[in-house]
Order: structure tokens, then C-alpha cells, then sequence
């Protein structure tokens, strides 16, 4: 006999395929009940966990990568949710379906059908634990920005400026004493039941990244985190397995989730290295999918050499490492945090909205990405970069306006044509060369020591664009360095003011740019025919 | 039988006293000719060499460091010039001579008569080598300036935008071929003769020190550079000897001269270490009066643990490690170059005026002095910073308002309390905790790594005086982290806009101050009484 599950909605290349089963609701189906299933093309075989999702339901995604028919069947320790058979057919993507964010070009992106993802990230660690008016204020804020990834967290959030409480947990709250809430865990006779979860939190939490994927955003969910007063940064290694095992199978098949492993992972003491790497083991292990997977740092980076790291997802404010961090993991570098544009008291929320737009184009030109976020102080405590609700900073027309110039560029993105960080460190980083031999590498005067032809980190394609930043600097001239004997036209950006002005038409290696001094020039040279 | 010298002038306290003697004038008297002098008062001795200054005149320069008869007799080779004896009365300092700067306090300086002196220099490599016109124009653009003083070179100079040629050369020039200037002496016939000085050339460069002592000004004298097409960087060991003793001869009873040994001392790959290491020796054996001596960088500093090197004389734009290299060396911090103001292609000499304020700042609540210089592009191509002439920048009032604030601050100048440095480059250097080490000699969560207690660098006399300093962040408030039970007054300093707003009557710690956020602001909190 064979048994078929209730689908929700038709099939389509890139959407989220759900599947119901009625099941077992008593005892703690959560632990009770195992349930996967193999879905089938042809030989291909996708292995799915299933979930208990409340009540009698239990779920299975699927996230189908091909059109056709595909093939399911279901296995279950309990006899109502085994053997399970089906089929259906995935139809083309619909309009916006691309897919899950990969790596393309080593150090670059693309949404899983080939169009190319320009990764523009805010931050905006508790927006989703707001209440409905401010995360649909934030929503409609993100339709109208230039970020294609917000970082978000699974947990609720508690720092300062975060002190409210969020409207539901992860887990059921269990009293053992006094009735009110305590604001702390520990100091009262209250406790969560960690060995179970509540999926009315976690259908919250997919219905927000579903949202965000209608928008074109990528959710970059930071699955762990230190800023907690309930105790969701301590729990058992039992128990934070089951909540990766029960994450993953309900979300791995959402197309625009994104694993940040953590944020400021090595501010988690009680996290050992050998936990870090159990955690990427079980998240990559139960995500068909291969979504991006990263760990954040606070101070000393995550080893991103580790095999299912990504991309680099970073926290410095020295965004023009970028290209050194490039080949120091041979993966993307994600700058996920480099201050705050903001006003706060903290020392990384209170950069002007100049200073973070000149971290972006650093990044840029050292072929990186950066990430952004904004820290204004405001009565109501609703500050962006935590809660979400309205941005207010100067930074973001500017992101747009950089958003724009690398979508006219090479579809490949931008790779590093000239780093000068090394040349800078040198000058201005105290260090003597065993110092820099320790961090390039190589030393000054020693083979492969980068050799500085141009004072401006320049990012392109050889041969067809290159994009030089000049920062803070305010220089009257340009030295074009263009290869010999091509022909390039000439735009000065004013990445500030962002304007594009044209400064000549054809250009070659060796001529001399002159233009108004100001800080946060660029300047643009594209090929044109010889 | 007595022989007496002709004296010029009248003794007094801290001005150059110089006796005269008729001496031969053929055959090489800067080689033939030995002149030594012993001056005394009471057990006290101090050995002067004698210089050859052209025809028949032989002089001796002394500079008193006490009041009272003084005694001196001379010794020579030449028998005109051996046992001249004399004395003569030391009058107490005329207005406005207050002897060499001294170290004072490890970190600081004073004049000898104790009057505090507070380094503010600026850099006009060459303005003395440019003709009478423009030298008069730099001595008035200086009389009107804040800096203290100036970083210039004994030898013209050659680099882009120094092309002309100097009115006089130090070495008399021999024609042996053609007689048209070559612009390169090994190009062509022509060549110095190294076996000789013109008097004529260090009689200006005289001329022009004593122009600056009269207007509070000292000159840190670049003995060595390698921005040279005449042959001077390249001189043989006994040139360059017999250099350093003809100049410390004439100069070192000169009260404001400081010996700087190099400007980019690394950047000059023919002289050895054991070359500085003798050239220092041979100048401050050669100086009873003890002045200030450095060698300033390029890229690797110089070891300033040298014993007879007085302070650092330093190339960095990270002026804000001036707390962490007073520790190094236990001399005082003189950021002797950290980019210039300007508009020109180079990297150093195209920062803004904000930019280089705040290395001021920077340097200034680490504990260190800072050093300006300006570089913005003129058709005479006569650029401040190397040619003098005429200041156009922004940052020279902004310097002026930090030096009217160090006045009227502690005395003993202004020392760290909270250094953020190593905490800044630990979020932002993309160090590891090995290369943090090294740098700091510890890491992070190893004793001695520096307790952060205030986002922000204070420096100030514990219990009496802070001044902390906000950089390019812009926080809306400010925590008070003063002592406990401590009352003090508190003002807001807008570096930039040079104002300065009450705050406070009276605050103490744990208080927070609030203002409008902006870039470059500064707090000083002053005690009151409790």
C-alpha cells in the first residue's frame, strides 16, 4: 500500500517543496521520532530530515535544483510516518527563483541558476524578535536599500539598547517558582525544557527569511551567539546538536538561508574548537543544498581554511585586507563587520557615514565585500543594527550608488589588479619585517614582496576596467596604469557625492589625470576599442 | 708670553661666544690645521674644536651653561694658533635664550634654563638653499606659525619638485671638461673637491639657524639624505668623518641645534649600520652641549635604544603608537613625518588637513610629539615641505589652537593614561595573538595586555588633568572614568571647528556627558576642588 503526503502547493525549480504527514503527537515526538526522506531524479538521491512542526504534523522540505519529475519515499521509526512514496513535477523557476547564493570564480558569487549575486550586506541581529510593526517596518525598509543579505540571529538578543523581550522562545518556558518573569534564568525558578522546541518560533522565523527572499534579500543566520540572558549560549552539547539537527531540517530547504556559525564565535569560552567543527560538521552534513556556511570572529579569525568554510566572514575594520585575506583562505571575503555608521558611546558604533563608505570601497578594491550597519541612538531604543525599523544614516544612498557602479561592471566582479596594503602596513603599521614576513609572508626587499606601480589599490578585469579608490587622500593627478598600447576612457567617481564625471575619452599608460582635490575619489578607466 | 683671540660680541648665558685667531691660509688648512680649546670654570672643563672659516681666520665657538669668569687657552699645530689664553664673564641670558632643549621627565623636553619647550615641528627640507627671497618669506611665514621647529637638510636637495639648483655647494667645485653645469656631476668634467669646505656655504647655513633662534624656533639639522644628484649621499668614509667634525665644530655651540643624523636613514643602502653608529659618535663626541640627536626612517625605524640617541625621531602615520613606542625605547616620541597636508600624486603628500589634525591629536593623547609638513602643488613648484615659502594649508591654525590648549595644560606635558592602540590594532590590524605579542610583548588574555576601561586615549597627570580624544568617531556621550571621589570641570574641544564648550561644573566618574556627535572632538576633564 502506498501512502502519499499532503504537498503544499505546486512544485518549481528553487522553491521550497513541503510535504505533511500526520504523526504521532504524544510523548516528545521532537526526540521520539526520527523521519527522512530520499527524494529521487533519475540516480540522483537527495536525503531529507523531516521535523515534528506542533500537533499531529510532521514536515519535510525539499529544495529541488533540476525540472522534471522527482521521486520521493519516506522512512520512520513510527509506522504512521514510514514508507511514505510520491511524486511530482518541478516546474521552471518562477520570476525571481534563482536559488541558493554559491561561490563562483573562487572569490566571488552567483545564485545557483548563473546570475550573478553582488554581496551587499546589513546587519540587523534582532530584527525578526521586534514585534509585527517594527519587523514589517524593517521589511519595507530592506525592499527599498541596496543590501542583498541581512545578518540576523536565531536567538534573541540581549546587550545594551537590546533589553526588551522577545514575544516567543525557542524553547518552552517551564515555571518552577514564582510566576513573574525574573530577567534572569538562573536568579529564579524558571527554566526552559531544552528538550524540546516550540515550532510556532521557528515558523516565525521562516516566515521572516521567506519575506526577506521575496525582497531579494539573503538571510545570513548567525546560529549562535554570546549576547544572551536566557541561557540559549549554554546549553549541552546534546542540546545544541539537537537544535542544529532541528534547524537544518526545517530550514535547509529555504533557498536564501545562509549559515553564519556564529557571531564573534571566540566570544563563546564555553565553545571549544572541537565544538565549532562538530557544529559545521552537523550543519553541512544535513544541508543537501550546500548553503554558504561561515564563522564570525570577534578578535582572531575562525580558521577559514577549515574545508566546509565558504567564505571568509570576517570582523575588522581594516576592510582593505581584503585582498590579502583573499589568498590567505582562497575563498570570498566577506567583511561582516567594520564598525557601525552610528553615535553610540561604543567604539565600533559610532564611525561617520564616511568612514563606513570608505570601508566599502576598500573592500571593493581589494576584491572583497562588505557588510554595513548603523548604530544612531534614538529615544526608543530601536537602533538598526539590532533591531531593525528605519535606517537613518548617510551611508546607505552611497552603498546604492556602489551598488549601481558593480552591476555596470564585469559580471565576474572585481579582482585586485594592485594591492597597496602591504606598502601601507609597512608605512604606517610599526611593524619591522619579521613582523610583516610573519603576516604577507614576505618582507621588503625579499621575492614576491608586492610591488607597489601605482599609489591606488586599483580592482577590475586585466585588459577591459580597472577601478582605482583614493580614499581619504586628495591627490590632483592620476598616473594612468593601464597595460601598453590600450586605449581607455576616463570617469572620476565622487564616491561620496556620487557623481561621474568624464575626464577624457581615450587614455593610455603613462598619462596624467588632473582633477579637483577632495577626499573619496575614484576613478574608473574601461577599454575602448584601439 | 699671552696670545689673546678676538672675541665677537659679549658673554652671556646660552648665546654662542666666538673667538677669532689668524691662523695660515695656504696649503689645506681643513686638514693641515689643528685648533682645540679647553674652556674652564673652576673644576669644570669643556674641550672645543676649532674650524677654519676661510683666508686666515680660525675661530672657536663656545656656549655657556653658567654664569661667571670662564677661562679658555688654546692648543694647535700651527704655532700661530697655540696658546692663546683668556677669560672673560659669562652675563646672565638675555630675553628669550633659554639654552638647548633637553630631554626632561623621560618623555618630555625643556629648555636648559628649565623653561618647558613643546615639540611642534614642521618640514622645509631645503628652504634654506633657495636664495634670499623665499629664505626671508619662510623665516616670516614661521614667525607667524606655531611650530617650534623645523626639519631641514645641511645639503640641498634633489627630488621631483626640487629641481633647481642651489646658490652655493658645500665643497668647492672643480671644472675638468666642459664648463657648462652638467645637472650630474658623473655625467660630465666636473666634480667637488671633497678634500676642502666652502666656509661661504655653512656661513649661510649659520646665518640661518641663528635667524630661527631669534623666532623661538629649533632647527632639527638633517646631517645626511638620500634625495642627492650631487654626490654628497655618496661620499667615502673619511669624507663624511671629516664632514661631521668641520660641522659640529662650527655648529654645536649653536644653542637650537638639534642632530638629526638621516632623514630616511634606510633609504641610503651605502652606509652601514656601523656607519650610523660611528657617524653618531663622532657628532656627539664632537658636542660638550649634549643636543638632541636622532636618525630618522623609511620603512624599518632605527634602534632608538641607541645610548646616545636622546629621543625617536620617527616615520609613521600611526601617530597613535606613540604610547607603545615610549615604552619601547623610554625616550621621548617625535613622529617626525606622518604624511603631509597637500594635493600631490604621492601617497605622503596628499592627506587633509582633518587627516593630519588628527594625527596630532593622535600622537598627543599617546604621550608623543608630532611633526607637520605641506605638500600642496603650486606652478613655482614651491612646496612647503620642501622648498618653505608660504603655508596655504588648513591644519596650521587647527595645530596653533592644540598648542595654545598644551600651554595651558600640566607643565610636565601630557602623559598616557589609557592608551586604546593596542586594542584598536587588535580589532583592526588583522593581527594574531602571536603577532600581537611580538608587537606588544603580550597578547590578549596574557597579563599586561592593556585593560581597555574607556573607549577613547586620555592623556593627561593622573589626579589632576585628562584630555581624552575622539577621533574621527562621533559617539552623542562621553563616560566620566575619572578617579573615584574626584570632582572635575569638563569641556568639549571641537579640534577642528577650535572651540571650546563648558560641559560640566562639576562631574565625576561613572558620569556621562552628552553633545552633539561629530567628528574630531576632544574632552578635557580639569580637577576642581572636592
Amino acid at each position: 500500500m502506498t501512502k502519499s503526503a499532503t504537498a503544499t502547493g505546486s512544485a518549481s525549480l528553487w522553491a521550497t517543496y513541503e510535504l505533511s504527514l500526520e504523526g504521532p503527537g504524544e510523548g516528545n515526538p521532537f526526540q521520539d521520532v526520527e523521519l527522512r526522506a530520499v527524494f529521487r531524479q533519475g540516480d540522483r538521491e537527495v536525503r531529507v530530515n523531516g521535523f515534528y512542526d506542533g500537533g499531529s504534523t510532521y514536515k519535510l522540505r525539499f529544495l529541488p535544483d533540476t525540472t522534471g519529475t522527482w521521486h520521493y519515499d519516506t522512512r520512520s521509526n513510527a509506522p504512521a510516518l514510514d514508507g511514505f512514496e510520491g511524486s511530482f513535477e518541478v516546474a521552471p523557476a518562477q520570476d525571481g527563483h534563482h536559488g541558493p547564493v554559491r561561490v563562483s570564480d573562487r572569490y566571488h558569487y552567483r545564485y545557483a541558476d548563473g546570475t550573478r549575486y553582488i554581496n551587499i550586506g546589513t546587519t540587523a541581529y534582532a530584527w525578526n524578535h521586534q514585534g509585527d510593526a517594527t519587523e514589517e517596518q524593517t521589511l519595507a525598509t530592506l525592499a527599498d536599500a541596496p543590501f542583498t543579505k541581512i545578518r540576523m540571529c536565531v536567538f534573541p538578543k540581549h546587550y545594551r539598547y537590546n533589553q526588551n523581550e522577545p514575544d516567543r522562545y525557542p524553547f518552552p518556558l517551564v515555571t518552577k517558582g514564582s510566576s513573574a518573569w525574573p530577567g534572569s534564568i538562573k536568579d529564579a525558578g524558571w527554566e526552559f525544557d531544552y528538550e524540546r522546541f516550540e515550532p510556532e518560533y521557528f515558523q516565525h522565523l521562516e516566515k521572516r527569511i521567506n519575506q526577506l527572499a521575496e525582497i531579494g534579500v539573503e538571510a545570513d543566520l548567525i546560529i549562535f551567539h554570546p549576547y544572551d540572558r536566557w541561557g540559549f549560549s549554554h546549553m549541552t552539547p546534546e542540546q545544541d546538536d539537537r537544535y542544529l539537527r532541528y534547524l537544518t531540517a526545517r530550514l535547509a530547504a529555504l533557498p536564501n538561508v545562509w549559515w553564519s556559525m556564529a557571531n564573534e564565535y571566540d566570544l563563546m569560552p564555553n565553545k571549544s574548537p572541537a565544538d565549532w567543527d562538530r557544529f559545521i560538521h552537523i550543519v553541512s552534513d544535513n544541508d543537501p543544498y550546500g548553503h554558504l556556511l561561515s564563522n564570525h570572529n570577534c578578535f582572531a579569525f575562525f580558521d577559514h581554511n577549515h574545508p566546509r568554510i565558504t567564505h571568509s566572514s570576517i570582523q575588522r575594520s581594516s576592510a582593505n585586507m581584503a585582498a590579502l585575506w583573499r589568498e590567505k583562505y582562497g575563498k570570498p571575503v566577506s567583511i561582516d563587520e567594520c564598525c557601525y555608521e552610528g553615535d553610540i558611546s561604543e567604539l565600533w558604533g559610532n564611525i561617520s557615514g564616511q568612514k563606513l563608505v570608505r570601508r566599502f570601497w576598500d573592500g571593493t578594491v581589494n576584491g572583497g565585500y562588505v557588510t554595513h550597519g548603523e548604530t544612531y541612538y534614538n529615544d526608543e531604543e530601536v537602533l538598526w543594527w539590532a533591531k531593525g525599523g528605519k535606517l537613518v544614516g548617510e551611508s546607505v544612498a552611497r552603498i546604492a550608488f556602489l551598488r549601481r557602479i558593480l552591476e555596470e561592471g564585469p559580471d565576474e566582479g572585481l579582482d585586485p589588479i594592485q594591492s597597496t596594503t602591504a606598502y601601507r602596513i609597512q608605512m604606517q603599521g610599526g611593524l619591522d619585517n619579521v613582523q610583516l614576513q610573519q603576516l604577507f609572508g614576505t618582507a621588503p626587499g625579499e621575492e614576491g614582496w608586492p610591488r607597489v606601480t601605482s599609489w591606488w589599490a586599483t580592482a577590475g578585469q586585466p585588459h577591459r576596467y580597472y577601478l582605482s579608490y583614493l580614499g581619504e587622500n586628495q591627490p590632483h593627478e592620476y598616473a594612468v596604469a593601464v597595460p601598453p598600447a590600450e586605449r581607455y576612457s576616463a570617469t572620476l567617481i565622487d564616491t561620496w557625492e556620487m557623481t561621474e564625471t568624464p575626464l577624457a575619452d581615450s587614455v593610455q599608460r603613462g598619462d596624467l589625470l588632473h582633477f579637483d582635490p577632495k577626499p573619496y575619489l575614484a576613478i574608473l578607466l574601461k577599454r575602448i576599442e584601439d
